[in-house]
């Protein structure tokens, strides 16, 4: 596929503008932007540069108010209930697991739970987060209703992403971000539109057999939970959990406000570990299973083994060099919102 | 396969018996011991009776010591760091999780990080724990290398289950226990013994494809992630974590010390929900999600589709009321270790 390169900063200066245009103040829009370009620097287009026109429509029609003010309706010890009041995803989310923080310095671990947010865009923003300020990070979402359980046909649970990160010293975190589908309806489109199969089955075909053909998968919607009836049970507990601690919508009252997806439940867990041991005692031990899984013998000698996070690292570099890869139809998109 | 049935009173009398013979005391003996018929009542058969003789193997072999003190490490706020010193694993990890709702009834949340442990043996234990006493509860373990990473041949990663449990009033509590392998060495075992192939794939055989042959499985040791690169991530996280937490040895390490499975890490959180919303606002949320699940169309009509935990509770039914199915040759070794 054609792509341009923009840099970071034109990104930058074009995100705040049109989200400045929206009613953000500007403050709020520098910060928004600022997550939008972290995660296209960080090679998550999907929840970047790509997304960001779907979440100008949305603050078209109203799912998001640029200027919500987050009520905290609960507290006790280390935990925080918060409604978000349908602000912006990204903005609320970097408040939650900043706070999470500061409940984690204090307490040694924090947890803010928050009902009726929007959409966090990339999960991952927050687990690096948590890392850069050498904590523990843990969150995770509900979603709309998107994958069918374990053992049923159509779609009632989430793919309710999961996300963990560990800090390092020297800023190599090791951080996982996982929705619970084995592969987003982003991806399976992205293989479709390339006319390509799936590297290993995703879904369900019309005939209920297993398929790589992302075709077929988007026609029956059947997306496969990660490990089959494990992704679906882990799924359905993330959701439990996230709405009974925030108070807010489980998936399936989500899939009844409205086709989109608006009114979320997320929760933001923080650990600081250097409350129990020292910043060496953890980087002693964190290279130790880095140093091993690089003696891994790898199946293809060309592709070292990666640890989670390892490749982001790589991208964000290349990125800041050399620019964001852009489809130009999105870019053009993307500048005719200004 | 043929089956006897053991009532639960008199397998408790056996297991406590063969316990105090050992070397624990009365109260302790009794208390492993009824980990091990719970487990067994739950339908956890492979973490209880058909593990028993491993454990007392374990002990003969000085791996588990019977009298072990746990010594407190560090403590800070709501989380604190415990050496084991190598006693007895589930009543360890029972022991963390109790600490840890403790932590939660003063805190919101508590985290107990324990080095130096042995195998927990069925990690739902302690998530049906935490519901027990009204809290969410969630945690972790890491194991011996037993799976190779994404991309790598040998394995170096552990499948360190993932436990998540979430209360209900009327004790019918959501538990998800899950290891990040697809399947289990045991269930591998247990189908290539029964000439049964794996529902699906399972691992590679020695010509690098996955398969669902369970005995080319075991000849290459090369068990699958689930989701593939994901349950790779994932497992790899929870190492780093909980070897940090508690400062003790990752599975790299654990690899180091001797061909069996000793000096583990584990995570126990607990998080009390009632402290930011109501029982009944909890119960109204699990509710729907569970009503709406019950809703899915099942693939196969005679299959309804089940919540995680709600089988357990099934199987624990029949088990009390019926006895607890035992191969005879397990039951015959042992009553031979009385």
């Amino acid at each position: 596929m054609d792509s341009m390169k923009i840099s970071k900063e034109t990104m930058q200066d074009v995100f705040k503008t049109i989200l400045l245009s929206h009613g953000f103040s500007d403050s709020d829009a520098a910060e928004s932007a600022a997550i939008f370009v972290q995660n296209s620097l960080d090679g998550v287009y999907s929840h970047g540069v790509n997304r960001f026109p779907r979440v100008v429509e949305y603050l078209k029609k109203g799912y998001i108010d640029p200027n919500a003010s987050i009520e905290v309706e609960g507290s006790f010890g280390c935990i925080e209930r918060w409604n978000a009041n349908l602000g912006m995803g990204n903005l609320t989310a970097k408040k939650a697991m900043k706070r999470a923080i500061e409940l984690a310095a204090f307490h040694g671990m924090g947890c803010v739970a928050v009902r009726n947010t929007n959409h966090w865009m990339r999960g991952g923003t927050y687990g690096w987060q948590a890392a850069e300020a050498g904590c523990i990070g843990m969150c995770f979402t509900n979603t709309l209703p998107n994958m069918p359980a374990w053992g049923a046909r159509n779609g009632r649970i989430g793919n309710n992403p999961f996300v963990l990160g560990i800090p390092r010293e020297n800023g190599k975190h090791i951080v996982v971000d996982m929705a619970m589908a084995q592969y987003s309806y982003g991806k399976i489109e992205e293989a479709r539109l390339a006319d390509r199969q799936l590297p290993y089955p995703g879904g369900y075909d019309s005939d209920g057999n297993l398929t790589t053909d992302p075709k077929a998968i988007e026609e029956t919607g059947r997306v496969l939970p990660i490990g089959y009836w494990k992704g679906s049970s882990l799924a359905l507990v993330l959701d439990a959990v996230t709405s009974v601690l925030s108070g807010g919508n489980s998936t399936q009252a989500i899939g009844k406000l409205c086709e989109d997806e608006i009114a979320i439940s997320q929760t933001f867990i923080a650990i600081d570990p250097y409350r129990l041991g020292t910043r060496e005692e953890a980087e002693r031990i964190l290279e130790g299973i880095i140093d091993d899984l690089k003696r891994s013998e790898p199946i293809d000698p060309d592709i070292p083994v990666f640890y989670p996070g390892e490749r982001t690292i790589a991208t964000r570099r290349i990125n800041t060099k050399d620019g964001i890869p852009v489809t130009p139809g999105v870019w053009q998109a993307i500048m005719a919102l200004r």
